[in-house]
């Protein structure tokens, strides 16, 4: 028999978890059709509902609720039961623990900090952005305080997107990815060899582009049935259900691999929520777990599938079939090589899968260093333009090319970065037990027969929603904890099989 | 000064209008762009918000502010914050003094109510949807006991979609109406003669059926900047504010002038939205009148403008130029009268302008029957056979075409159908009086200039928002109470130059 307060728990969290995906109908609204002149009206619309929520989730009867549950005997509750009052626990203390006046003045910051950021993006002044720089981190070490009490104030940022990781396991793998990519991308460097991509130059009709990749999308597992792909200026994953998920993409006419590889990528995100359990579907349970897990689905299929040879293998005769006038003189191996090019650059979000890692953790200690007082936002040009140079050999010409690329820390997202690098060695581990328990894993994606691997990541990752702590899932589905020696030997293999490096 | 309980009424007045916007939102997602595997978590997310909304409207706090208002001298007051306070006062009456019991079973009677209708319409069965039927007018009544105490019911049904219009005002015009309308069209059908249409038929494709559509709704008035146009199974006029109104149309390969006609129409809805007052624009005193008010301004321009001779002549050669195969050999002329043919049919939502208003006369009287209890639910297919004899001269060979076509009742909508007949009989009123007061109408409606008559009706109309009833508004505009005999005059005058009558 169901106790009267979870019941009670159970609607009072749904009926958030709907909210929610009205809210979030209303952020793809906004990106992708939303006329110019409503985004006055909009903002008001968004004001007023993340009110009615904000009330939901600190009420009182809430907390009451919650209080009652804990006071019964846990014995009578099931794993599932467990976990929404876990999760609703930490929802409701990370609502509630943090004074108004702290929230409203972070709102405030997050809203001005953007229109700042963009202007001094574009005059390339970052001193006009770091007064509000140095006032976000002294909020957000006050929110750590409220928010984790006793907990390093970074870690608690860090926690915010990616539960139960700290520093303490960060910094060990970030220090290996270091020691093996910097010289891994100097001798590439070095080689002065860049593989032939002239094909991948022209024109290639939007109105293909988007039929190759709703395809592949489809291919892969995407249930339209249960999603929309649409264009929006940054490439997204949104929607307000398991069975209303809404990837976006962007096309330029002269470059038809971003738009496809963001595809594959939003596709990742989408496969992810569109087999999120079926039980619990509008309760914590459910839910996906971090960032960090969510991109590793996306990096899961955005690289080890579809930047794989075997994927490039599988589609090349239908990617030369739609663009002929493009493709008729490259290869499946040529095409492969193309889209696997390593090249440092400023950009981080422009980065390939091997100089990546590298912008990720420069951020990953710049932030450290924000937070521990060993860097001065004042320096922060200078500290950056070093770490480039340290990591990747090039200085950023500008700030706007440097420091000031990134829109997280204007709206005080600290601690949000490390997720994407772990993300990827999730991705990478996750492939290699996969392979090991799968057979034919590679014949299939040469026969382009994504099913079995779909269904083994719904199995042991999707469906897994917010069971257990991202450590916690990794060490149940690969056996072991964060490791990134699969990674580094997935990059090392890949890329001394595409440069000349002299090292097989 | 602003009183402070006054302040404190816009808060909660805004709050309301801005999470109506979400709904709406909704709404137009839901018909437009949901993925179809979402409709139940879509209901769910409906049936969440709409709960947050009517908690809102019933809030205790939003009664005492009101009474507190309505206890200060309202000499202090303007006429736009007098209009917001009575409008707050009767929507917080309504939705305040019904019992829990009748609304609950209202609403699930009006969900119930669809499917059984689908069914019942599908097996041409009335007696399968005789008994909900009867149920709903039963909590009809009831309702209108609880609402307007001391009204007539029937009329209380109609306040309800046509404030302050009462049988007293319907009756003797729809009688008027009745007199004239029945013998014209039977003199038609006397001539046995309709103009040509074959050059409308035909293959016409959809993307040039889209380019037109969308140039003459934005050559009208329409601003895409602040509104959009797309594609669902019924049009409507939806969006969530003045500044995000969105239109929509359906498009068939073998007719443009069904999309065409639906996106001006539409357009008409539209432009009353996109022109509510500047003040006020989240309160009620902005908000578009009446349904009879909001058609008045639909069938203006799809009826009065659209469907005139002098709009022909402007658009022919444009028409003609986007569907040359098929229009080579039409004239501005033969389109006018093409476009103007009358003929009975069973179905309202396919009745030309002639005989429209019966299909909505024989419904209004049946109604009337169904509230004063002169006419017996079971009776119904038979009474409803024998007035579409005596109104169009033809019988519905089955219910499906007759009693069954319309989905109103299926959800508990009495009293909305003479909306429709009235809008079009304000239309014709208002373009009596502009032609008056605006020199060159008919010269610009040839030439395509449409913004005098666009701004003619901002000022008279759309910015009046809901400070007066219609009855106030039309007298104000037009300077008589609603007249049938504009409209019986341009019916007659028109048909007579179509169609051989010799009255001429």
């Amino acid at each position: 028999m169901t106790s009267v307060n979870y019941q009670s728990l159970v609607e009072k969290l749904s009926e958030v978890s709907y909210l929610n995906g009205v809210m979030s109908t209303l952020g793809w609204d906004q990106e992708v059709v939303m006329p110019i002149g409503a985004s006055e009206a909009r903002a008001q619309q968004i004001s007023a509902l993340a009110g009615v929520i904000h009330e939901r989730m600190t009420d009182p009867r809430l907390g009451d609720c919650l209080a009652a549950l804990e006071a019964e005997d846990s014995a009578y509750f099931d794993t599932l039961q467990i976990c929404n009052i876990r999760e609703a626990r930490r929802k409701y203390d990370l609502e509630t623990k943090i004074p108004k006046k702290l929230v409203k003045e972070m709102a405030g910051l997050s809203s001005q900090g953007h229109t700042v950021w963009v202007a001094a993006r574009r005059d390339n002044k970052f001193s006009d952005f770091a007064p509000l720089l140095k006032r976000f981190i002294e909020l957000k070490k006050e929110w750590a305080q409220c928010a984790f009490p006793g907990m390093d104030h970074y870690d608690a940022n860090i926690d915010n997107f990616e539960r139960g990781t700290t520093m303490a396991d960060i910094t060990p793998v970030f220090e290996r990815l270091k020691a093996e990519l910097i010289p891994l991308i100097q001798s590439i460097q070095d080689t002065h060899y860049q593989p032939d991509n002239s094909f991948l130059q022209g024109t290639f009709p939007v109105d293909k582009q988007e039929a190759l990749a709703r395809k592949i999308s489809k291919d892969i597992g995407f249930q339209f049935d249960c999603g929309r792909m649409d264009v929006s200026v940054h490439p997204f994953c949104g929607g307000s259900h398991p069975t209303d998920v809404r990837i976006t993409t962007r096309y330029q006419e002269n470059d038809f691999i971003e738009s496809l590889y963001a595809v594959i990528h939003e596709t990742g995100h989408g496969l992810y929520e569109q087999g999120r359990m079926l039980e619990g579907r509008d309760l914590p349970v459910s839910e996906s777990l971090t960032m960090g897990i969510h991109e590793s689905q996306s990096l899961f299929w955005e690289r080890m599938i579809a930047q794989s040879e075997l994927f490039c293998r599988h589609y090349f005769d239908t990617i030369k079939a739609t663009f002929p006038d493009n493709l008729q003189d490259a290869t499946a191996d040529a095409f492969y090589r193309a889209i696997n090019t390593c090249k440092a650059d400023f950009i981080r979000v422009e980065a390939d899968e091997l100089t990546y890692p590298l912008h990720i953790i420069l951020r990953y200690e710049i932030e450290k260093g924000l937070f521990d007082d060993s860097i001065a936002v004042d320096d922060l040009p200078e500290v950056w333009n070093d770490l480039m140079m340290k990591y990747l050999g090039i200085k950023p010409p500008t700030d706007t090319l440097g420091v000031l690329q990134d829109s997280h820390w204007s709206s005080g997202a600290f601690g949000y970065f490390p997720s994407y690098t772990l993300g990827a060695i999730y991705a990478c581990q996750f492939y290699q037990t996969m392979t090991n328990e799968l057979s034919d894993v590679e014949k299939n994606i040469e026969k382009g027969s994504f099913a079995p691997i779909k269904a083994w990541l719904n199995e042991k990752i999707h469906r897994q929603g917010s069971l257990f702590t991202p450590h916690d899932l990794v060490c149940r589905v690969t056996g072991e904890s964060l490791n990134p020696e699969y990674f580094i030997e997935y990059l090392k293999k890949k890329y001394s099989a595409i440069y000349p490096l002299g090292l097989e």
